[in-house]
């Protein structure tokens, strides 16, 4: 297998084997990641003279065609090849010859790695707040549908309060939004260049970090060398941080909704098709989606935990570990995305139900609402209280059963417009645009 | 025990033990927090009619009066009062009778504890923001005084090119700085009013809850009343998650400090008053501190998972068990407070060792350094790789060990004025100010 | 202070507050223990000719003074003392002058401490399973009691197979034998004699470790030094894992508990006094102690996660940071036999609800059932289940409420016996009567 | 595809692909115990009177010609085919026809997978038992052979006390005998069967569960049903747990071998072909193995917390996402068994460093040593400590760098013999023997 640090002796199979890992089924999903870094690499090699003009031309060109086998999918990591980036450098050579190694100067394999990652994670985020952006408006979207249907409100898993679907489903759509507050703060740390810290410790080239950082579209850059390093780790704990509040919103989201499927409660309903169940059994509806929904997620909830084990107590500099968390947050954007997809696929296709506050069980759900009514009336609170308590002992409590909350945020003044235009500022401020004209610019 | 809820019948101790737990050991954290959200929440009472000109004014006079108390810790939870809520209004009612039981209309304990949550972790953010800017100073100061101070840089634990004390010292500086992007996105996630949600329903009163939340000096409202409830343990969580990202960075910081301190490293020392050691072994000295700090930081990264682990799989709703997250997030403030300003302590006691890199075992550092230095100055890469190769194969290499690095965030441009520009501009984005001057004018 | 590892110089007293935290706290609980590990050391030093006969004497008969004023309650750690150790020496010294310093002869501060650690959690495991065991016995007698009263048994929280009480209490009482299973390897393992590994490198004296073995009911050594050393941590997370299994246990019955109290199932309540609620919501019965035992128990599933992020990565060899484990670990024994002490009373006091199969919602329980008895008549299986199938198209399904299942461990055949067997040989295993043997002969 | 459960309705696609998840892909795995299972129920229906003689001789004919397409490796899961489950049952029905879907009667696919999840978590605990053991014997051996070489022994990272390769290695070794302890836990809470579950409520059906104990090799039942299906979950979590242990001790063991081989160490050296490096720096030898060990066995580490988090607050009976729970613990035992194959392999080729004490910076090793030896030769203890602190200080320390322990488990007296013997006693607790035998009968 072809290897840039190869030694002399050959490397024991065995040894091999156990290190490589899973490595290049990850590094498939980070090949057009790798070539956006060349190709900005070796415009910054040129201009400080570490490139000819000519040796420039002709890599970008044979660049940009890898770029586009990578996108139309014909790009393969041959067999015998052990990385993305050897089957890179290989095909350029065999097409451009000793040109095509000169984009190694002034670049160690750290920090190659480590712009691969960060622009394949800040890609990878975008795509998550795509997803979250989706779900998030069929949220207010079925918000404001149902805002007139009631539901009984718990605390303590016990009937109290009177609430409703434009809540519920409202709740967590502003979810949503905090957690948007904290992806953006990943993005933030993800988006800067630590391109140009070689192994570490920097290079006795003269790099222009900053024409890098323009060229790739970060926000910024890792300044220090040894900190770009130890970004390693961190930035995946941080993602994955961000990820799992998302995954906690959704967890939560799946519970209720298994919970309200039960025939004990039977608030909410979905075509046949989207649940399971037995023709001996017929009443059964079996919510798996929202069952491995609520299992992904909280195997999300506990990722970056598992970061952290793997991190904690390595001194400063690169430990070969690091390596091993593609194996941890490559599959997580792939479930976060997929698990948001669902989630507003089965509210695409929820059923609410209607008057379940006229089960006799939820009556007393109203005896708030009804002191709190008669205080309005000018009843003095003590009054009102006990005779609201009065007539539930002796059985005679007929409430009212409409709802009349007008304050922010309440069942009758749901505040969606103002929850979604927190979201949309969010939105803005993760500033996508920027990058993508940048790496549109470098592929051209 | 005088208590809200009370029902007639009288609550089994036992039962009353269990639950009530430590409550009113971070009750008295919470007492100033309190009073605040009374402040707020009764002008807004009076602003809608639920309590008279007069009535606000004897409220008010008291609930400032009992602020000072606090202030100058004269504040007691008496024997036999549950908790902080019921203290004050204890003294209320001891000095103005009914009136000072008017302070819960419109408002339930939930959002009551809530609001206190919120104030007190915006507050706890602040220092901890406080106690990382001084820390980082530091760094600062200690990596531009020792910026020409080479050290070995490692990877895999191997000696591998020359690193500094510059780089060293900033790395972690820089490191503080992404963690305050965390941090800033917990305290926006923080600084959202609650107050008004009741018990996690809304409310049938007409409150004004753009009010209370200028009053506070909350940036924003958690607008949706079942997700304002819903924050809790999220809200927890998240802060968890900032906490332990500096946490994180402190960690490492005292896992090279143990390392370098030994023997085997030797790279910098501390006055003997700071380690511990014994007169039998004079050569010991152990680094107490940083351990103890690895220590707590390292259980600090642990706490987002206790706290997901308490509150996944909850329904929506309010669970008694909320309320135990105090006794995890309560003391991870102090913790991380201290430990901030032990690493700072320790930071202006140290003494970096010079000259670390004339010891034979580091010279290969420079193999790399020379290779370039050739290649700079026309040599082609593999003759000049080849003849360092052969010079260390010949045991004749003797390197220059000047290092002359000049980019971005390199040994000789270290970029701590960037660093500290970005670090800056994040401290201004939490805007203490406007919450500072809230609560001033509210306890004047 | 006074100290054993005292410098000439005064440590500062920043880091000695820094560095002792909680020690002084949670040391009152390991004195006793200190103690015995004192007992037994000493009349190892005399048998290996480094204490004379006298001096044994001596220093005996005050150990076994301070033992009774630690078990009368009246022994404190004095102010300016900084551990139990020091305390221990101190009244020892002023008794009998040097003759008490003798005691560390051959031993350092950490196999003391670890002995001390061992014979601590021995103890308070000894008290885990106790409480486990009567919880066990009171699940055990609910489920025989109430073997004959159904319930609806739940997949996918969905409606599907007839349950019963009987099942459930048994359920959770046979769940505790298999925790006892995990208890009993931790007890194994922390039942084994580290005193005499000194710092963790061992001792130039010829101390014979099998007599203090023997001496301190131990069932074993740490053998190897390193290792005993090493046991630090590992015996704190092993611990963790078992007291983590019988929380699960308890955090799962709790779960079941708050739902069942929800008025949407309403398959069992308890007595006002043990629930909360309002008077003005009188059908409102939280269960508090349910969920605050579902908090604490969660909690406690996080605590392996806690050690292990303490300790992982760090290389052999003692570090400071291994003292703050007392702090997850110490509380941790209190909350579990809390927890399991709370989960007793409150079963004491439950109500089961009968004919809870009489509601319309759980007719189609019965179908499978239905299958089942026309295939055990001799009706083939396709016949039975389309002539069933058909019923309940046809709204003609009256299925017989009836249970007959026989095999073992189902309805009407529990298998409580086994369980209890199972259990009671489990008990025996743990073979506690050898280490109070032997704790007694010490202390007499 | 062909499923049991179908509705008439067809499911979603999108909500297969998603529901369904990996199944497929570690179904492969389970072929051979889902086979067993059948094998076994089979025979009991007979006995039963659930099945004829003649359908059962077809059955089991079938389905051991199954097992050894299975052993033989030609046993596929058809494309279409949902999971391993449907695939034998498709098999059996091509070939004996109605009679194959026989092997259903009195079990729910529940009970099958749990069987099926039983038999292989067992046969794969016996499998890490067995690497688990080779790595032991590596170990003792490598503790004898280099009994006699001396290294420094630290405490917080300080040099401290003497200590040597024996007592090095002996610590692993007899680290993984504690582990033991644990798995031996696991096996036997493993080691039940659940068979005659059915969906965790049990069968109206006479099944008779002591015989299919009996013919699967099980030492025990899960008796009460309800508790066999709430081991799903809980068993994954318990095997977890020893899984973590053995991790552990193998993390701890890589970090002291990525430290040692660091040139500021330089105690231990590998082959060239198992460590990494570049030609250009012939000193380094990076320990990529061992850091891709620790880093996996961290990743081992925090797997019972992610079990933990899937499983938290989930009420009684089945859900969906238990499933998930394959995708954690399958891949476990893989990583686990590698890791403890490569530790072998790597100490099988490891050379040891002597004369590491020569070292001048070792010298104060032996201050306690040389106190120690004159109070052996009489010296009052402190006259010792007093000599021999003066010396250190007037710089006339010239230790006698023997070491002379004989204690239990100390450098001079190792203790081998023990551990193994107390190592060989654990194996034999597991009684391999017995399953081994049951499952040759079955397919005989």
């Amino acid at each position: 297998m072809s290897k840039l640090w190869q030694k002399t002796t050959n490397v024991n199979e065995l040894v091999e084997s156990f290190t490589v890992g899973r490595d290049r089924e990850f590094d498939s999903q980070m090949a057009a990641f790798d070539v956006l870094g060349s190709l900005a690499h070796t415009q910054m090699l040129q201009s400080i003279g570490l490139l000819s003009a000519d040796d420039l031309a002709l890599v970008q060109h044979e660049l940009k065609g890898i770029y586009k086998t990578i996108e139309d999918g014909s790009f393969v990591i041959e067999d015998n090849v052990e990385d993305v980036h050897s089957q890179v450098e290989l095909l350029l050579t065999r097409s451009i010859g000793d040109a095509g190694k000169k984009i190694h100067s002034g670049r160690s394999r750290n920090d190659q790695v480590l712009v691969d990652l960060k622009l394949f994670f800040r890609h990878e985020l975008q795509q998550v707040v795509n997803e979250t952006e989706i779900l998030f408006r069929q949220l207010i979207e079925l918000s404001e549908k149902h805002k007139d249907v009631l539901l009984p409100g718990y605390t303590h898993l016990q009937v109290a309060m009177p609430s409703s679907f434009g809540l519920w489903f409202g709740a967590y759509a502003e979810s949503l939004a905090d957690d948007l507050e904290l992806v953006l703060a990943a993005y933030k740390i993800t988006n800067k260049n630590p391109l140009g810290s070689a192994a570490g410790y920097g290079s006795s080239f003269p790099l222009n970090r900053t024409l890098t950082t323009e060229l790739l579209g970060f926000e910024s850059l890792n300044y220090n060398v040894v900190y770009a390093q130890m970004g390693r780790g961190k930035t995946e704990r941080i993602i994955a941080q961000a990820l799992s509040s998302i995954a906690a919103t959704l967890a939560k989201m799946a519970m209720d909704q298994a919970l309200y499927l039960s025939q004990n409660f039977a608030f909410v309903s979905y075509p046949d098709t989207l649940t399971t169940g037995s023709s001996i059994m017929p009443h059964k509806k079996n919510p798996d989606v929202w069952e491995i929904m609520r299992g992904k997620c909280n195997r999300l909830q506990a990722l970056p935990n598992d970061v952290a084990m793997m991190t904690t107590n390595l001194p400063s500099g690169y430990h070969r570990e690091l390596q091993l968390l593609k194996e941890l947050l490559f599959p997580a954007f792939t479930e976060l995305k997929s698990c948001l997809h669902m989630a507003t696929f089965m509210l695409q296709n929820i059923t609410v139900k209607e008057d379940i506050l006229n089960d006799a069980k939820y009556a007393y759900l109203f005896s708030v609402e009804e002191v709190n009514r008669q205080v309005l009336n000018g009843v003095p609170f003590r009054d009102a209280y006990k005779q609201v308590g009065l007539a539930i002992e002796e059985g005679n409590f007929n409430p009212d059963k409409t709802v009349n909350h007008t304050h922010e945020g309440s069942i009758g003044n749901l505040g969606n417009e103002y929850i979604t235009a927190a979201f949309d500022q969010l939105l803005g401020n993760f500033n996508f645009t920027k990058t993508e004209e940048a790496v549109s610019k470098l592929v051209k």
